[in-house]
């Protein structure tokens, strides 16, 4: 039977033309002005706006298919919308619209002897591929930070908010057409059949490169089939180390906030890192605030025998991004002993220390090797939105291309413009 | 018959052990001071200029081996080394030396309202793998630059140079030992079996990009194969236009420069447009410099109308990388024509208009999508040492990381420095 042969080789097929079109929606949007990106941006905020009450609808129809598929509350829960996050969604598309555009800076430039001058300017990265969980807003907030850079983007929401998607991406094509930018700048995938996201994975010719958001298993999948770069982050298994010489009550305020402001957040802290010199007198009271807030705690002996009401660590432990109100605890030799715990167990997200020692701070901050190392403030910093960026379409770890908060900037590459009078090589 | 098996498993191990020698030595010298990595690369021309006799007869072993596999004349030619030679590479690599450190600069920073003070510093990428063929210096050049930007490299040259290789490789790892810094911050591969390339190919987990340089082979093979992010171009089709206000004398100088200065570098110019408004008055004399100097001519119908003496170009000639004595020849419409052509047939590497007219030259510089487009210049100044960088590892025509000649500061990550006095997130 060739039924599924033939299917796949549709999907294949109609999932490359979006991405023709993408490319050719792409060539037009690198000729564009920032104030014709602005202004569809703007166009964009509003028509989420008019369109609350479709959008909203289109959400019931989205939560009660859900709920048939017994989804779990966490999950329905980022998949609702109601008006006031509708209009959580314009707000943020309005205040991309208000960002800096970062395309056509120079970044570099130089005359040389010759008198050639180069100019390193920055241009769009072309086209961007996004696949995301339930979250509908994604569609909006990462569409739009690409289009700020001049992106194109390909849009692939989760299954279950594939109408909630779908009204919210016709309002950013409406947003484009009525500035004179091309509609398939912004696109869905013509399926939701999984087969498409693997065929989308493999559109190197027209895709430059994929972002995915979502759990690990996401992440995971992407990175093993993608054939196209992607920018990501796998773990965020974040520590705060309290030095022994630190501010006790900056530690306190700090590890309770890093742990438990939110803990789904990547940047969330998973293991405490305390040294031993001062672990007996702070570490009662830093375990006293995190347990009166819910916290379990898992330490090792060391932890324990200061304090006994925490439970025993196993070495699985070190290695948990817990997303949950979980902290590993464990009593190291000094600044050198919480460098060495994460190099064996971080995941180059975000690492943090306490303490009043600018040298050990300084020495911290040169030898942890993390996409962002922060001393005296919480891992929960760990945003663009916090970072001065305005927003970002995630974080990312490796070390090619950006690292870190992942915005607007982070989305451009560039060229080289040499303008001569005539010169040639010698 | 378990034998290959063995091998296969007995080389990836091999292999492995490199990498891990190699990421345990990056991040040493992440550590390292920019004083340090001086010296060793002045150490490292010293100690080249110190072994030019072994050098030198290491060569002679590689060449005599590499006659009896009967290699072209060109290849004989790359892989010959003598005293000029090797002394040219001890100034290639002390000419590193004195190149700016690019580590530690702060690339941005920012305070933000809540007093955070936030700074992207530059970092290494960590552990390169540079595979090329015949020229023995690319261990000296690639590794040092390498080294300038605190990046242990896994160097593999190709078989017929193994012995110079080595020879040179030597030099480089005593210099390390003798400033104190980790030797295995620049090794081989275990054998040059083939097999080892595909091992390092795979080894994600310890090397973080990989440099190919080479014939179109190579760069195709490797990436096809990598698992990591590969830096490089595939091809090199480069493209002149002539536009209908260009200054007749300059264009004649810059595109007999850009086509036969060197025939065989990615930077020569492949195809040469012309416009149609200015094609019967200038293509006769162009023609005329490009047949004096030994090029052969292959236009179409309408440059074969002006010059009968051009030969006929076929389909397959728009999209030919020559690397030899050749010029496409195509008129085209203006540059309107000429941007539709080159978006065609391009390789997004280097492209050049000759016009004095302001505003064509600026329509072309922002609507070529290259990572080099020159106004008025030659092609062939598509090299990191002509735009100042003072070395470079290749070109790169991909959009991400690094793009156009890839110098020491294009072999450099960052992370952020996140600098607070307890500030916790809302």
């Amino acid at each position: 039977m060739n039924a599924p042969d033939n299917r796949d080789a549709e999907i294949e097929q109609a999932v490359r033309e979006v991405g023709l079109r993408a490319k050719a929606a792409a060539a037009a949007l690198a000729q564009s002005t920032a104030a014709q990106r602005t202004r569809a941006l703007e166009a964009a905020a509003a028509a989420i706006r008019a369109a609350s009450a479709q959008i909203i609808e289109a959400n019931r129809a989205d939560m009660a298919a859900a709920q048939n598929q017994s989804l779990s509350a966490a999950m329905l829960d980022r998949l609702r919308l109601d008006a006031g996050r509708v209009e959580a969604m314009a707000a943020g598309v309005a205040a991309v619209a208000a960002l800096p555009d970062p395309l056509g800076r120079t970044l570099h430039e130089t005359t040389r002897p010759n008198g050639l001058h180069i100019a390193r300017v920055s241009v769009p990265l072309g086209v961007i591929g996004i696949i995301y969980e339930s979250r509908p807003n994604v569609t909006a907030d990462a569409g739009a930070l690409c289009l700020r850079a001049g992106n194109a983007a390909i849009l692939r929401g989760g299954s279950e908010s594939r109408q909630s998607s779908a009204a919210i991406l016709a309002c950013l094509r409406r947003a484009l057409a009525e500035t004179g930018l091309p509609e398939d700048a912004m696109q869905g995938l013509p399926t939701t059949d999984r087969r498409a996201v693997g065929a989308l994975l493999r559109l190197a010719d027209c895709v430059d490169i994929i972002v995915p958001r979502g759990g690990r298993g996401l992440i995971e999948r992407v990175q093993q089939e993608s054939r196209i770069p992607v920018l990501a982050h796998l773990d965020g298994l974040c520590h705060t180390y309290v030095d022994g010489g630190a501010d006790p009550a900056k530690a306190r305020r700090i590890v309770l906030n890093a742990k438990m402001r939110r803990t789904g957040v990547c940047g969330a802290t998973e293991t405490l890192l305390i040294d031993r010199r001062i672990a007996a007198a702070e570490l009662p009271g830093i375990a006293e605030d995190l347990r009166a807030a819910g916290c379990e705690l898992r330490g090792d002996d060391a932890a324990r025998a200061i304090d006994p009401r925490i439970g025993l660590a196993s070495e699985a432990d070190w290695d948990t991004e817990y997303l949950d109100a979980i902290l590993a605890i464990a009593v190291v030799d000094g600044v050198a002993g919480a460098i060495r715990h994460i190099a064996r167990h971080g995941s180059h997200h975000t690492e943090a220390i306490v303490t009043e020692d600018k040298a050990v701070a300084e020495r911290f901050l040169a030898e942890v090797d993390a996409a962002i190392v922060l001393v005296n403030a919480s891992t929960q910093f760990a945003d663009g939105g916090e970072f001065g960026m305005g927003a970002e379409i995630g974080i990312a770890t490796g070390k090619l291309h950006a690292r870190g908060p992942v915005g607007a900037e982070q989305l451009t590459s560039y060229k080289y413009l040499v303008r001569g009078t005539g010169q040639i090589r010698p």
